[in-house]
């Protein structure tokens, strides 16, 4: 098979307030979301891989301050910068993940370690990181994660009780997470998600993000997809597995399949977010039920989509 | 509704070599299995929920030294003990997981915690023991975790690369997990899922166990699911939740679903282990494609049944 390509990516779901989201920062999103999807785009029109593509855009979505995760990760309720990400192969149902890292540069590139370089699926904490030293992953002392709107947000709820999924509703996002889904020319698809989780965050909570079959899937047959929202009701709704079983079992097109999961399940219990979505087709698919969510996408045709809101 | 209650257990799949089972040791596996069942009929009988039931029963095969988990669980690579635990309400979709939590007397306790006293899904590591710590959840020193054969299992392998999912293959088992499913008076249907992990473990590697659709699963509209296996298979296959929504999607019964599952979808893949499964109805399923698996259930029509091997 010799096809084309495609990719999708998404820096996080959620209220985004349009009177704070002032002209120059939508600017820096749209360019921040735009640089990812080149990322990603080149490896693919050089023919490299949907999972080698997928880890280029998150890396750089990781590597942007803005979103929530590598560098622009938030503040736990220690101070520290803890991250999940997860990545998977829809061409070999493999996959690989990590919870709970500190001081790791590109928390998805660990994950991809774990998935290539590791007979696991899952790590967590300081095990993962003790793996990483083996295979080379670069850290990032705390400075580097260091952004001083993280920091303020933390400041602004530090000492309480309260967390948010990404900051305060005087600023601009909730749910941060950055993913991204790709077509390969071979017609294989990936999914690769990584977040910063909540600021304040307690109890080491994990979300959807690392989860295999919540926040991020990838099968062939059926779709990739990498979610962002409220990850509890992600998890439990088993979200990315959803809609690949209603494509598999029930012949959902992916849209169909999407739009039931996202637009009517999620919805009845409240689980705000969204998600990218691609097929072995090319089909790209990205729902959110949230006021917006920050997404790109470059379609078989060439077709570009740079977007906040609806 | 006032209907007909049942509950399935498991204490472990894998090869279950029968010249290792002494008769003394075979009466007290199925003994501990019998209590296990009991403990959790007891709770079901005298009007309690499945959720209640299904952690009646994992606590008695965690306080059991026999069984990898809680009291029994393996050391890890530094002569810890690590575990793992999940449960979920099939009512109302609410579930709790706990990952690489160590000095908890019963993981599962501290899974159903998190369910039911905090608004999270997931919790790891060292932040899961701060809030066991919130909620009076019994801690238990390394002395209580100190089994002798456990250790000599360590012993043989300590200080090399390998692992186990149980323990060496001199012994009698191999995927040490323990879960149980119920059906109670009022048609709920729950599942709860604990294990140690492996023999040797590093990096904080984390099973199916604790994962939501994939090691733990349950929900009233199909089925409740507790496996035990090669957790990486199992995760990659996103088990639990492709049993539901072959049903769900399908239109398959339990026992159909299962069979697709375990006994092909799993085998191809290598995906060594097993599950028991049971829905709304009070069916009961408890497939696996290893040499043995402790298992026992009591039917909706009161017959007891308590196996290891086929």
């Amino acid at each position: 098979m010799n096809q084309k390509t495609a990719i999708a990516i998404h820096g996080g779901a959620g209220t985004i307030a349009p009177h704070l989201l002032t002209p120059q920062l939508e600017i820096d999103y749209r360019s921040g979301l735009k640089a990812a999807l080149e990322a990603g785009n080149k490896v693919l029109k050089s023919g490299g891989t949907a999972t080698e593509a997928v880890l280029a855009a998150v890396v750089e979505l990781e590597n942007n301050p803005l979103f929530n995760a590598g560098k622009g990760g938030v503040f736990n309720h220690l101070g520290q910068h803890e991250m999940d990400a997860a990545i998977m192969d829809g061409q070999f149902l493999k996959a690989g993940a990590v919870c709970g890292v500190k001081n790791i540069k590109n928390p998805v590139l660990l994950a991809h370690a774990v998935m290539t370089k590791s007979p696991h699926v899952m790590m967590a904490g300081d095990g993962a990181e003790a793996f990483a030293k083996t295979v080379n992953i670069e850290f990032a002392d705390n400075a580097y994660f260091h952004t001083e709107h993280r920091y303020q947000q933390w400041l602004d709820i530090k000492g309480t009780e309260n967390y948010q999924l990404d900051h305060t509703a005087k600023s601009e996002n909730k749910m941060g997470t950055v993913g991204a889904v790709a077509l390969d020319k071979d017609g294989n698809i990936a999914a690769a998600t990584s977040t910063g989780g909540m600021t304040n965050k307690k109890f080491g909570r994990v979300g959807d993000s690392p989860i295999i079959g919540a926040g991020t899937y990838a099968n062939n047959e059926t779709c990739a997809i990498s979610c962002t929202g409220h990850g509890e009701l992600f998890i439990r709704s088993v979200v990315a597995c959803d809609i690949s079983c209603l494509m598999a079992y029930k012949g959902l097109t992916l849209k169909q399949a999407c739009e039931i999961v996202v637009m009517d399940k999620l919805v009845k219990i409240e689980g705000e977010g969204g998600l990218v979505a691609i097929d072995a087709h090319g089909n790209i698919e990205m729902p959110f039920n949230s006021e917006g969510m920050y997404r790109a996408s470059l379609s078989v045709n060439g077709e570009e989509v740079v977007k906040i809101y609806e």
